[in-house]
């Protein structure tokens, strides 16, 4: 398994910033859905604007295991959930220095392109979504095997499976060195991005109805968003029995196992929303349950059985949100009608938060304990043990496993 | 062609009410696409909460043609873009008087229903969009033909193409008798379509680039709400040449014909509007084009080759707003990630007016000159020229062609 020969995905040439290459364990994936292999491997200075981190803690988030089960670029260094200690800093960067506490974020921002600028998006032009394994700036590596020299590939810029990675200064965000890092790893992806598509993306309100599809960290970080906005009703569905069982604690009214029901998911929301959802939520990732989601917001019946030609569609409202990246189909199919009858379909990536400008105050209210964030951590887990991880989220047996880097 | 014998579509029984039935000319549908006929009809008299209303002058618009084309509901009166004189009242009725001017709605407003008191729909409960050909309150007809009694369905529960017709009280809006009727029978359904989608639904911005497929009175009047908000940009996309001609005179500023063009549309307006538009609006009634009008507010070709994996899609915003009513594929499809990186997908339904609440004022800004209405009246037929209405609009040879039933 090796890497076509090609400069653009060379590790850099060494510069003159006086930081040598570091050595470190890190978790290596070779092939999709093979057990992770703890490799020796290099990890290259940082290049101008970017920052080195020794990792801390890194909590497994189904991103990484889709990636990982789905996707053909490899070897690779997963991970991305991440908090650390900056160890050096390249050129350029005045924002850190040595020995700050940061959060790594798979999104960046810049603040000076059109989009960090635009007032409209959190996805930033220079450090948006980096799917291609490598680093934004120069499209190369920082890492290498270290007995063959063999180029490891990122995963979002950010690969926190390696007891030192790199990432771009836009791609970390200082915290107090107060905070307890083995915690808010889960403000770096799943918690914040539940809690902002609630807040942000959705802008629920006050005593609203809410379905959520999907109960893992994600999905339940929407239901303590919504509970936090004084939802009245708050759905969770999940075919996963053990999803219902501590739901409750972040928000859930309502527990529904669609495998335990013989009427359409959409049919029972239906009955219990009085009409179907003001709000909801796809969280797994499945375009097909997208699908699903926005019929849970409008009376499904009346409106598909003698339907939108009767008129008959008893809500004239209702806001889908989908947040969920899925495996295969790719494409969302819905009718026009519930559109034109009220419903609105939007996406949630990372929540809507412009990590520098938003995470801060996000790890505040984690202080003052006004969100919840240690109630998702299910488990916790030494380095070594990274695939238990992986295994306990493919069975469906945890919500986030911390990986701590250092025993 | 005779309709069931049921009791559902009965003209209603004499009532205590002292009004009679009246026996006047009305454009009878027998059939998808035959051309109409001018019957001699009888009109019941008014039921609860209802109005008669003489009816003055009535546009076609391109829904009456759409119903009239591919539905099966026959016979059949269409036309509800329409103002009249109100002749006489139903029991209950303490809003209207005989003798008051009135605009028609095809989506009434009761003012009274959870909906209409939601303060989030324009659809109300009661007296939403009505589609069997039946009177909202009672499911029968109130139009029968004269000869022979067989009873003729409405269309959306107004039927203007008819000497006199009977509306829910809640489907007709008070005018001052000063108002042009010939004129603002207009924004009974087509140009308020427009404007409510540009400003209450897509709440478009100053400065913004908006496209908008297809350039009937709909389409051309989201342009001008566009250009009343200040956009920047405008661009019109029809496969009719000649739609590019008076474009400009609504706020148009480019106009595209996709078969003048060997890229994509969407291509195109990739690169006028430096990676997507702002805002677009498909008031076709194509749910290929909805895909369309989605992709015209994305950075596409990156977005779809080598694609979201590359995390490239340069816009991370953009509102899409569906105003049509498709004839053929009634489902939209439309990649998840166009979604996830910021797009946004709505639809609007007589551009989210509420009728009594809203167009009134409406009204006014036309009074005031600060809304366009006229311009969009292409030409003016007396009543008995019905079908050369249907032919002008089916050839793509007017905008509004308004019908006035007294020479």
């Amino acid at each position: 398994m090796s890497l076509p020969s090609s400069t653009s995905i060379e590790q850099p040439q060494p510069r003159v910033h006086d930081v040598d290459v570091i050595t470190c364990k890190a978790a290596v994936a070779w092939g999709a859905g093979q057990p992770l292999v703890i490799e020796q491997v290099n990890v290259s200075p940082p290049q101008p604007m970017e920052i080195r981190i020794k990792v801390v803690c890194t909590s497994l988030c189904r991103s990484d295991l889709s990636a990982w089960e789905s996707q053909t670029i490899f070897p690779r260094i997963f991970g991305h959930e991440a908090t650390g200690i900056v160890e050096s800093v390249g050129e350029g960067v005045t924002e850190f220095t040595q020995g700050d506490h940061v959060l790594t974020v798979f999104i960046g921002e810049c603040g000076k392109c059109r989009q960090c600028e635009s007032g409209k998006t959190n996805i930033c032009q220079l450090l948006g979504l980096e799917r291609r394994g490598l680093m934004h700036c120069d499209q190369r590596t920082r890492f290498s095997i270290n007995a063959t020299g063999e180029p490891v590939y990122h995963y979002c810029a950010v690969s926190s499976f390696s007891e030192y990675t790199v990432v771009h200064s836009g791609c970390a965000v200082k915290i107090s060195s107060l905070v307890p890092l083995e915690k808010v790893c889960l403000l770096s992806c799943g918690v914040a991005a539940g809690l902002g598509a609630a807040w942000n993306v959705a802008d629920i309100s006050d005593g609203s109805s809410v379905v959520i599809f999907g109960l893992g960290t994600v999905g339940l970080s929407v239901a303590q968003g919504a509970n936090l906005r004084g939802a009245s009703q708050i759905i969770g569905v999940d075919t996963n029995p053990e999803k219902g069982e501590n739901a409750k604690a972040f928000g859930i009214t309502e527990f529904i196992n669609p495998n335990d029901s013989k009427e359409p998911i959409q049919q029972v929301i239906k009955h219990l929303t009085g009409g179907g959802a003001d709000y909801s939520f796809e969280c797994i990732g499945d375009t097909g349950m997208v699908t699903t989601a926005l019929q849970a917001c409008c009376d499904f019946y009346s409106f598909h059985l003698a339907s939108f030609l009767s008129g008959v569609c008893l809500k004239g409202w209702g806001l889908t949100v989908t947040l969920g990246v899925p495996k295969v189909k790719p494409e969302i199919t819905a009718h026009y009608g519930a559109f034109l009858t009220g419903r609105t379909l939007k996406g949630s990536l990372f929540g809507g938060w412009k990590p520098k400008s938003d995470l801060p105050s996000l790890v505040e209210m984690y202080t003052k304990k006004e969100i919840q964030v240690d109630e998702y951590i299910s488990h916790n887990l030494p380095f070594e043990d990274v695939n238990k991880a992986f295994n306990l989220m493919l069975e469906g047996k945890c919500l986030r496993c911390v990986i701590h880097m250092e025993n």
